[in-house]
């Protein structure tokens, strides 16, 4: 089996954590507690064990291709994708009347995971069509709704977002593509964007594209933006296939990594016009695609975890198998498996550790979103929509960072094999580099994280935040063992350094944004590294606690390692970046600009 | 101009850190000072810049091939080759009586450095041959010597090291290749290597393999490991090429990076055995290839410093040109340069820092090998021996492993553009990668720092350096400038958390052999920090006096600028690294091996 889920920590993140059997009590999610959950996921890990990942390793030695405008995906890719929309996964978390199955996130999280362990590439055409699907629900009008939500939903059409145009990155305040009022109230798009992922493939029959585009006169800006549905084929008013719309894809990317993802250049409108229909109202096409982009931004966090993992369980795998040099400790005479030695076991544990804590960061953020939308109470709503916001840049950004890192450490176990791509672990630490950057750089969360998530309510949930945390730390400083009082102490200082870091951060936002965004990045990792750390250190108390009542010991003493791991090894980071955020901007912006 | 190389950078280091004017004091070093210098690395950028860069991307994108056991480089790599051959660049460091220029290893390692920016793939070809050469020199007979050492000083022929077997990577006590005793004196070599860096290739005429192998009846483990000289074309006793040897490349390896350096599987013997010489004394192979090993190991430390540099200057190129989005501060009303972004700033800064900390290391650390083997004095060769010797696993690891992140920043600059193979900067990404692994992973390294470095002599040099840092940082304190104020109170810091982890690894190695090499790597990455930062807080100190004495302003402020970053951002991360060391091996050796 070249991928196993981790059922066990998913389940016990899900209940323990993220607290399943409290969010089956809100309203809508009557059905979703701790059983299905389990049910859900067993079922999850099958089909992608089973059906998707197998191809991961031939995605990426046959890619996706372009011929005349078409793109032939990966050979089984096809089939895998029918078995997927077969199976209802794509309709997990969304509304059942559109044919979904309303689940919580707080389950669809773990089976995003899954996914994306099992294979990122062919992950990435389902979350983008679950971006598009948020964007419709959120601001489609109902002849949108009827046509498109129903086929996404069921997986039976795909869909994309179009944002990046050659001169507009990051920057969509630059984005020129045009959009031209019809009479028929439709609108005729032209212009490029590039980097979309699966702007065109094979797989299913019709492909909606959502696409950001200016109407004549509209403000400059992000200000003048609008966001239009652009199928790939026309449909007819009885819902059958229509004409083909003049969008093309006229290349595809030659990529470092998720080769078998094809990353399309889209030319919109060089016959005409590609018909398109306004989502929304005009000029408020930003604001719809920051629904999706939050979506897609809390999906990537996940890609970054899943595929942690995945190279985890390749690296422990090589290091049980590979026999080189005796033990250290003159514990044997001969060469041991390398997972004896010292520190191959340090970056295994690495590994393991910010993978469970960037895990279990995710759920309890997908348990507040859940309570974000379903809570009956508004002030628990509200309460639960800002500590969701809050974490959102923080899923994306640090687990993307740290995966990097992760992916890293996965190929040096390997030795030199790790090096050979036949190997497979190049593959992943390939495939993680794109994880930083789409649905927005680290640096774009990191502004997210400053400038809406703490300067704009003078840095109240984060020291909310950071008052839950001093919680945690009480009851740890209560526990008798050593473990429990090691991670308080860390966690201690840790909340400190992170409380110094907002301070300077909400004070000093608008009167010096020049350093304060000089030190928006390291702010951002330790914000993530710190409630990493602080759901490990939960889990260690919910792990003495059964472990005291005598369950799963084995299980319950591996959370405990990990915590303390995570502890001592990675929550130690965090006075240095305190003081790259609170001491470190000068030496960020003194160099002369013809210096460098 | 894809690559420039940063002579001014180079020559301050090699005037001011590595002090050629006393270098060139030493016997044999007379002609050897900063007009020397500067000639030199002037030539060597012309040649590496005009000739050696412009192939780098080809490299990649055509690597080279097998065919029939024959392999065919990129395009252009012969020429160059031919070019580097007959600029006399092999033999800068090596002895005139072979050919060579005799330069002193402070120079060399510029040259090196540029070597490897230009082209890392193409730079592994010399800097093997090198290894070749530091082994015949220090065990060959006068016969050896004669017959191979001006070939490959010139660069006529070309050098390999032949270490790994499939079952043998790190742990050379499991090499099986044999050595047969003939009657003549000479050796049948049989057996597998992998690994081998240019072990074939047809660049050259003849290619002098230097092979590890067991005689019949040599002790086991590494004590029985001998050293043979194993020519592809045996050579005739008039210097005429004789026939050709039973060596046989069966296979070149498909990587992650370096593509077009040929890493050759090679097969000895098949066919009755390859014809093989001794090198020195039987059984002594492994003492001789830690001399191969140790000079390979500093130029795989150059390699990551070159790498970084390259890297930077890619993204500084980039971020100069890109425009989007508008300063943070207000101070525009249109999108800018990304480089006037802060966090892009703090992106190229850190590039910078660790690129120019780990070079000034690197030279200080070749002053040092130069004084140990010229020094008149018997216990200044001594202590200097001693200072370069703990100072190669930190050139060799930390420059390495920084460059991976050095790398990957490169990559994020760029943003969605550095994922796309074309644009270039994802190509150093996967070239680095190997460099924290051959020539020994940076654990084999910190197993080096830990047991011969630090325990051997229970940590002597380790606090001498310190005491030297300390002087540093007492000068620091005597001047004015808030600067210096700065990076002093960050060195003592570093330089403290130092302390306290010789004093673990000195005191608790034998006792507590898996808590020490748990923290090995923690323990390097905090050596090799501390010591770059140390250097860069002297350039800091001699750019102050030149500054007052109105020298080159402009470059004189960026060295101070840059020595303030890498205090701020770079060893501040010293204590989190001594915490690992000191406090971290419990929960690194916790876990239950089932459990991972």
């Amino acid at each position: 089996m070249s991928y196993t889920a981790p059922l066990k920590d998913m389940l016990f993140d899900i209940q323990h954590l993220a607290g399943i059997e409290q969010i089956a009590q809100l309203p809508g999610f009557e059905e979703a507690g701790l059983e299905t959950a389990q049910a859900v996921l067993e079922e999850c890990a099958k089909f992608n064990e089973g059906v998707v990942a197998p191809l991961n390793v031939d995605g990426d030695r046959n890619p996706s291709t372009w011929k005349d405008g078409q793109v032939t995906t990966t050979p089984g890719f096809k089939d895998a994708y029918r078995k997927y929309s077969e199976g209802g996964w794509q309709g997990l978390q969304h509304p059942q009347e559109f044919g979904g199955q309303g689940l919580p996130k707080a389950i669809g999280a773990a089976c995003c995971e899954m996914l994306n362990s099992a294979n990122l590439s062919f992950a990435l055409c389902p979350l983008l069509t679950d971006g598009a699907i948020e964007a419709l629900l959120t601001a489609g009008s109902d002849a949108l709704k009827s046509v498109y939500l129903e086929k996404l939903v069921t997986g039976e059409w795909t869909g994309t977002m179009n944002l990046t145009e050659p001169q507009a990155g990051s920057d969509l305040a630059l984005v020129r593509t045009r959009a031209e009022p019809q009479p028929d109230g439709t609108y005729k798009v032209s212009g490029t964007k590039i980097f979309i992922t699966y702007g065109e493939h094979d797989m299913v029959d019709n492909i909606v594209h959502l696409v950001l585009a200016r109407i004549p006169g509209a403000p400059e800006g992000v200000k003048g933006i609008s966001l239009f549905v652009v199928p790939k084929f026309l449909v007819n008013a009885d819902g059958t296939m229509g004409a083909r719309n003049d969008v093309q894809c006229v290349s595809i990317e030659h990529k470092l990594g998720i080769k078998a993802s094809p990353t399309a250049v889209l030319q919109f409108g060089d016959h005409g016009g590609a018909i398109g229909y306004l989502v929304g109202e005009e000029n408020r096409g930003l604001e719809y695609m920051f629904i999706m982009m939050n979506a897609a931004r809390f999906a990537v966090g996940m890609q970054g975890i899943a595929i942690s993992e995945r190279a985890y369980q390749k690296a422990v795998a090589y290091a049980r198998d590979r026999v080189q040099s005796r033990p250290v400790d003159g514990s044997g005479n001969g060469p041991a498996p390398i997972i004896v030695h010292p520190d191959v076991r340090r970056m295994l544990m690495t590994m393991r550790a910010i993978t469970e804590g960037c895990r279990a960061m995710a759920s309890v953020a997908a348990a507040a979103y859940d309570a974000a939308h379903n809570h009956p109470d508004a002030a628990a709503r509200k309460q639960n929509q800002a500590f969701y916001e809050f974490l959102v840049p923080l899923v994306k950004g640090y687990s993307t960072e740290t995966s990097l890192d992760v992916t890293s450490l996965g190929v040096q176990v390997h030795g030199g094999m790790g090096f050979i791509e036949e190997t497979g672990a190049a593959q992943y630490y390939r495939d993680a580099r794109i994880l930083t950057i789409y649905e927005g750089t680290t640096a774009i969360q990191a502004n997210d994280l400053v400038g809406r998530k703490t300067m704009r309510d003078g840095g109240q949930t984060a020291q909310a935040i950071a008052a839950q945390i001093e919680k945690t730390e009480g009851e740890l400083s209560k526990r008798g063992s050593a473990d429990a009082k090691a991670v308080a102490k860390r966690l201690g200082a840790a909340r400190k350094a992170f409380l110094d870091a907002v301070s300077f951060v909400a004070q000093q936002a608008k009167s010096a944004p020049n350093a304060v965004f000089a030190g928006s990045v390291p702010y951002l990792m330790l914000a993530g590294n710190l409630v990493a750390g602080w759901q490990l250190a939960r889990s260690l108390l919910v792990a003495e606690d059964l472990l005291a009542k005598g369950e799963e010991a084995d299980f319950m003493r591996a959370k405990i390692v990990t915590a303390r791991f995570y502890a001592d090894h990675v929550l130690t980071r965090a006075p240095a970046l305190r003081d790259s955020v609170v001491e470190g901007a000068d030496s960020v912006n003194a160099l002369a600009l013809e210096a460098f």
